[in-house]
This record gives C-alpha cells, sequence and structure tokens, in this order.
C-alpha cells in the first residue's frame, strides 16, 4: 500500500499560514492553532538543562524513572499502573500512529474529531468510519449511532474493531458524561472493541462540575490510554507523550507490538526529554498549581467565546476541559448566506479575511463539509508575548486584561456583523 | 494492512540485554550497539541549553534557520540545496519511514544492511528484496546482482522501484567507491528507479584515499539524501535529522509527501533540538575539527579490530568509513563447529556467553543465517565513562591507552580461542 499525500495536517498547515500573515505585520486573531499559548513552567526548563548532557541511545520504552513517574500519574487517576505498562515517545501522535499500526481492524472515530486520526488510519491500511457524536458532548460516538455503523459496516464485510474516545474532547472542549463512557465501554464488551482513550486534555478539565471516567477504569483489558505534556504544559515544542497499556497478557502484546514500531519508526524520546518527563509526571505541588491555574484559565477564556458564540444565535456545547469551542451556525443559516457563506470552507474563509479570524473549518475535523461550524482554540488568546501570558495566568480576572479585552471585542464584533 | 511485531528493533534490543548484564555486574565487551560512545561536544550542550524555553510547536520541515543550516551543510558536499529541499525530524529513521509511505514501488537493499530498511518497507506494505553486496564494499547492492533482481522481481509481476544505498556502510563500514555508484545511477536511470542514499556516516570517513561520490551528485533528480547528528557527533539519543530532497517539481512533490506524513506521524523536531541543528550543521571550524578527531579514533580502533579478525584467519573488507567491521569466519568454518558454532546465531552467542563480547549476527541484517558472519560496533570501545572517552579522542595514539589495549587483548583471545 502507498498513501498518496496531497497536503499537510491541515492545524499545522493553517498555522504555518497565519506566522506568514503575521510575519507580514497583519494583526490577526489566530484561534486555529491546538497550542496552548503560554510560556514553559520554569522547573521544566531546569529539568532539560539538567537532562541537556544526557547524549546516548535510551531504551525504546523509555528510561526507567521516566515509566515509573508516569506509572504513578495515572495510578493517581483510577488507573493502577506498573511502569511496564508506560511506553514514552516523541508526543502522543506516533504512540497512536504505531497503535494503529499495530491493533488489527478498522476504525470508529467520533465525528467531528482531531484531523490526526482518520489519517493515520489510513496510512495504517485501515478503514476509518465517522460517526456523529452526542448533542450533549463531543470525543464518543453517540452510543445508538456507534452500534448502527458497527452493523452497517459488518454487512459490508469490513471488520472495524478500534474505538477511539477523546476525553476531554478536541474539538468540541466538552466531556463525556460517565454513563455515555459505560455505554461505550458496554458496547466495547459486546462487540469486541478495543479502546483508544486519547487522555491529553484530561488535566484540562476547568468546569468544577464535571466528572471524568476513563474507559480503562470500567473495561481496562481493552483500552490503551494516550497522554502528554503539550496539552496541559504547554509544551508541545518538546514533543512529550505516553501510552499506557492494560496489565492483561493480551495488553503487554498489544505494547510489544508498540515498542516494534517504535523501534523501528522513532527509537526512543530524545533523552534530555526523558528528563523532563520524569519530573512533570511525577507532579510536584507547585506543577499541580500551575496546571491548575492554566485550566482556570483555559476555562475562563473558553466560556468567554462560548458566550459569544451563543449570544450571537450560534448553538454551542458549554465547554468544560481542554481550550477549545465548537460553535454551530445553522440557526443563522440565512444571515450568513448574505455574507456568500454557505458552508464550512466559505465560513473560515470569511472569518479569515474580513475579520482577520482564524479557525479551522469542521470539514477538516471530519464533519460534515454543509455544515457551519468551525473549532476555535481559545488559548491562543492569552497574549502575544510572555509577560502578557504570565499576567492572563496570574490575573483574578484575565478577562478584564487590556489586551485580553481586545481581542474578545474584535471577536464579538466580528461575530456580530456575520450574523447581521 | 495490519503487521504482526514479534519483536523489537534487533539492534536496540540487545542494547538492552546486554546492559542488563552490565547492571548485573558482569563484565562485558559491548560492540552489539551502533552508537559512537562518546561525551557530547561541550558547544552542542550549550546551544541545547540555549533553546531549552522554546517550548511552541514549529514548522513540520523545521526551523527556517535550521533548513538554512542544513543547505549549506549539503551545498558544501557538492549537492547544491535550498533551504525549500530540507526536512529536519527526530532523527532520520521517521524520515526513512516516511519516505518508504510516499515513494511508489517495493524495494531493493543490500544484504546485508542496516536492519531497520527491511521492516519499515514492510510496515509501509512493499516488499523488501536483499541484493548481495560486491565483494569490496558494503553498503551497494552488486550492481549485476541488481540488474537480475529487479528481472526476476518484474516477472512474479513485482514492482521494485526504489532502492537504498549507505555510504559509508552499516554494518560493514566500507564506502563503496565512485565508479559502483554511478553504476548504481546508471541502472537506476535504465529502470526508473528512486534512490535513498542513507550518508549519516558521511563525515566519518576515516580512511583519507576514500573518495565519496553521492548518487545525489551524478543522478540529482532520482535521489533523496538521509543523513544526521546521531554518529558523526555521537548524539544519538538527541535525535536529530535531515532529509534532502530533489529540486525538481517531481522531488518537491516527494518533500510535499513526507512533510504530510510528517505533520500525522510526529509533527516536528523539538524545538530545543532544531537551535542543536543550527548550530551543528553550520559547521563552525571547532566543530569540524572535533568531527575530524571523531573520525580518526573510529578509523583506529575499526583497523584495530579489522586485524584481530584478518589475523585470526577470518576475511573482513577492510573499514574506510564509520565504525563497523563486518568479520566472515567461513574459512574457519571447520574449527568454529569444534565449539558448537554453526550458524550466525550461534556464533554471536558463543562469543557472548564464553567471553562476554556481543555483536549483532549476520542474519539480524538481512543476512545468510547459516553464515558466520556479525557485526562489531568498535565505537563501543572508547570507554566507560566520559573521562576515558576524552582521553581516547585527544590520545595521540588511542590503541595504547590501558582501558583499550585491554578491550582489544580481550578479544583477540577470545577470537583465538573460538579459532583453535
Amino acid at each position: 500500500m502507498t498513501v498518496t499525500f496531497e497536503k499537510i495536517s491541515p492545524n499545522l498547515d493553517l498555522n504555518h499560514k497565519v506566522n506568514l500573515r503575521k510575519a507580514r505585520g497583519e494583526s490577526l486573531v489566530n484561534m486555529a492553532f491546538g497550542e496552548a499559548r503560554l510560556p514553559p513552567f520554569p522547573a521544566l526548563v531546569d529539568h532539560l538543562i539538567a537532562g541537556a548532557r544526557r547524549n546516548s541511545y535510551g531504551s525504546v520504552l523509555g528510561d526507567d524513572q521516566a515509566r515509573e513517574a508516569v506509572s504513578g500519574y495515572f495510578t493517581r487517576r483510577r488507573q493502577p499502573t506498573s511502569p511496564d505498562q508506560v511506553i514514552l515517545a516523541p508526543g502522543s501522535k506516533p504512540l497512536l500512529m504505531a497503535l494503529s499500526l499495530v491493533l488489527p481492524g478498522d476504525v470508529l472515530l467520533p465525528r467531528p474529531c482531531w484531523n490526526t486520526y482518520a489519517p493515520q488510519a489510513h496510512l495504517a491500511g485501515k478503514r476509518a468510519y465517522g460517526i456523529p457524536i452526542p448533542d450533549d458532548c463531543g470525543g464518543v460516538p453517540e452510543p445508538t449511532a456507534l452500534r448502527d455503523s458497527i452493523r452497517a459496516a459488518r454487512l459490508l464485510g469490513h471488520d472495524p474493531r478500534i474505538v477511539v474516545v477523546t476525553l476531554p474532547d478536541n474539538p468540541t472542549g466538552t466531556l463525556a458524561p460517565p454513563d455515555t463512557v459505560r455505554e461505550i465501554c458496554a458496547i466495547a464488551e459486546e462487540e469486541d472493541l478495543f479502546i483508544v482513550s486519547d487522555e491529553i486534555y484530561r488535566d484540562l478539565v476547568h468546569d468544577t462540575r464535571a466528572q471524568i471516567l476513563s474507559p480503562a477504569e470500567v473495561v481496562p483489558h481493552r483500552v490503551v490510554v494516550t497522554s502528554g505534556l503539550s496539552k496541559s504544559l504547554a509544551i508541545g515544542g518538546w514533543r512529550i507523550g505516553v501510552a499506557r497499556f492494560p496489565s492483561s497478557s493480551a495488553g503487554m502484546h498489544v505494547r510489544d507490538g508498540v515498542a516494534s514500531a517504535a523501534s523501528e519508526i522513532w527509537s526512543t524520546l530524545a533523552r534530555p526529554m526523558q528528563s523532563v518527563a520524569a519530573y512533570a509526571f511525577s507532579e510536584p505541588p507547585e506543577l499541580r498549581a500551575h496546571v491548575a491555574a492554566t485550566a482556570r484559565l483555559h476555562g475562563e477564556l473558553a466560556r468567554a467565546v462560548h458566550g459569544i458564540m451563543v449570544n450571537a444565535g450560534a448553538t454551542c456545547r458549554r465547554p468544560t476541559g481542554g481550550f477549545y469551542v465548537y460553535p454551530d451556525f445553522e440557526p443563522l443559516r440565512a444571515n450568513l448566506a448574505l455574507h456568500g457563506v454557505t458552508d464550512s470552507d466559505s465560513l473560515r474563509d470569511h472569518l479569515l479575511e474580513e475579520y482577520g479570524i482564524a479557525v479551522l473549518a469542521g470539514h477538516l475535523l471530519g464533519d460534515d463539509s454543509k455544515a457551519l461550524r468551525f473549532k476555535a482554540a481559545t488559548s491562543m488568546l492569552y497574549g502575544e508575548n510572555e509577560e502578557q501570558q504570565w499576567a492572563a495566568l496570574n490575573a483574578p480576572r484575565p478577562l478584564a486584561l487590556p489586551h485580553i479585552r481586545e481581542y474578545l471585542t474584535r471577536i464579538e464584533e466580528a461575530i456580530a456583523k456575520l450574523c447581521a
């Protein structure tokens, strides 16, 4: 199988274009890229520096100390884990790719979902099915639709065997409630599915009423959990990801498969980064406090942008975790049509060209291209420099900061004009 | 296509086993792992530290400054290169994997060759053909055998379209002479093959008479060159690799495909590592001097171990670059049989169990399992600690250093007993 690639992963591509426009001096509000635009926590930098002299190849699975820390991290989240169940990698992305190569069968995805799951399935020669999400949350397929899709796929002779869930979700910024997760797990048991649970936004739940239940707590023998430090600690540029495998012998078999793929595709996470991982996953109090402050800030901005969308007449699931909102302008279709906006492509283009507001069009996340939906990463609104970003993080009322108010006003005015 | 993985890449796996034995206090001479066991050059560490605060995602292709430096690196090697032709990645391994996914057709490999080429081809759903190397060098298929293999494969309806060459070679430590490279290029033209030229050992040619010719100098439109800093600068643990694509529109199409695969599989090289790359590929005089000293040391040890093998009666291509030797004990088959050594598996086991000498068995590199061949990485003999390693690097006569003499004596005695 040889895959023809036509384009770069759309989020990274758009980020590049936005940076080019910025470099030309254009004023943009960039919410198109899923990055927590915050400075690195100083102790993380210290640990990277402390590990800087470690130049030799490490174990494919990761350093013992780092795997020990990661096992503690999961164990503290009601997922008892031994270091043997852990692999570290340069990001969770390569781990998800390896899982796609190792696990048999086709892949069931929420629709919309993160724009890398489906291309990875295709790279591994798999079919990927997009299944609508429930009305109240994203990150999981709607359970009835999931059952129907499995049945339909099997009638065609296909073999759906993997379901991917994102808890909390990218792109909707919502967290599937425990009951929905239990339903997905029950279906996985009945239909013999493996669950890949992407929990990279887990520590960024900002709705204090929201409860997170991992499928690994319900059907641990059929769940691989992936996570990383890119989102919770805003170090996407350092590329540190982890996977947690079931402790069963079948789980260890999957781990061995991923380790084998790792050894042929990327070898190992860079050693200096493993020093960072050993510190970060041990979660000392100062780091927990920092992550908590970060989550609070994400919540403030996500709710503010959510409010703008809903006030303008769009529907939008209320964000509970991560740093995204995913509005739907269907109720305003007639109004948008007056501006030539009739689908997600023209919606994205209009916002960028008319108002300098960059968002990621819904169809790039597997959603219906005729729908009027986009993903906005509200984590890009903390400021242009570290000073503004630290101010946002430390402010008791970040929305009152002038630079943030300016972003929000600009978004509010643009959305008001769009919907007029 | 779903691949069943049975084992970890054998070199990394063996390294892990050797480390476990060492941790138990056993005295080992480990030549099983292709690492330059040397400290990092201090300025490299300085640049990693200087880049440590760079926490945001970078461009998929690599930072402008790093790509500029890499383009200079190749241009200084008679491969005129613009930054557009360059992609950086966490190692050359993921770049080779992406090339396997992007380039159409089956893969033609030298036999023996680096143990990752064939598994990557299989991961990409390709067939891999191992073609014997010439008598005088490794890293390239013997030209007549290459022609025959292409013909035979096509008769079976297969589609060999890619040939991989390694200049200088892993595992034989030899450099294919320019005439042989030209022959391979001529075949590539006739048969419409794409050439992947792995030049990661390029700066470690230690035979001053040896001349390197890259296929990219001969048929530039059909060659992708890969390289990295793991070998020449002994920073395998930092994972810094590069690829250079042809400047033609077809070449840019391949580059776009690799960029697309990169964006879905690994995103980007960690930003702090891009600061290292920008410095290292600019090759300031102090770094060139360091690499030259390293290459001299590699040559000293490779020739010493080569001498031991040949003196014992084995045949062995004389090493010219990199840090490997690849002896063949066929002339001593009857002697080895007295010790129960009858194939490459039992040869490797015997050396490890009887003498504590770890080498990589030839069949793990695609070679005939009945042959009595192995790869020895002589770069592992510089010492157990940085002090010994710096002493090795700075010594006018490194072979005279007590710790190195001890390694060599132990190898010499073991080989003598094996061949008795």
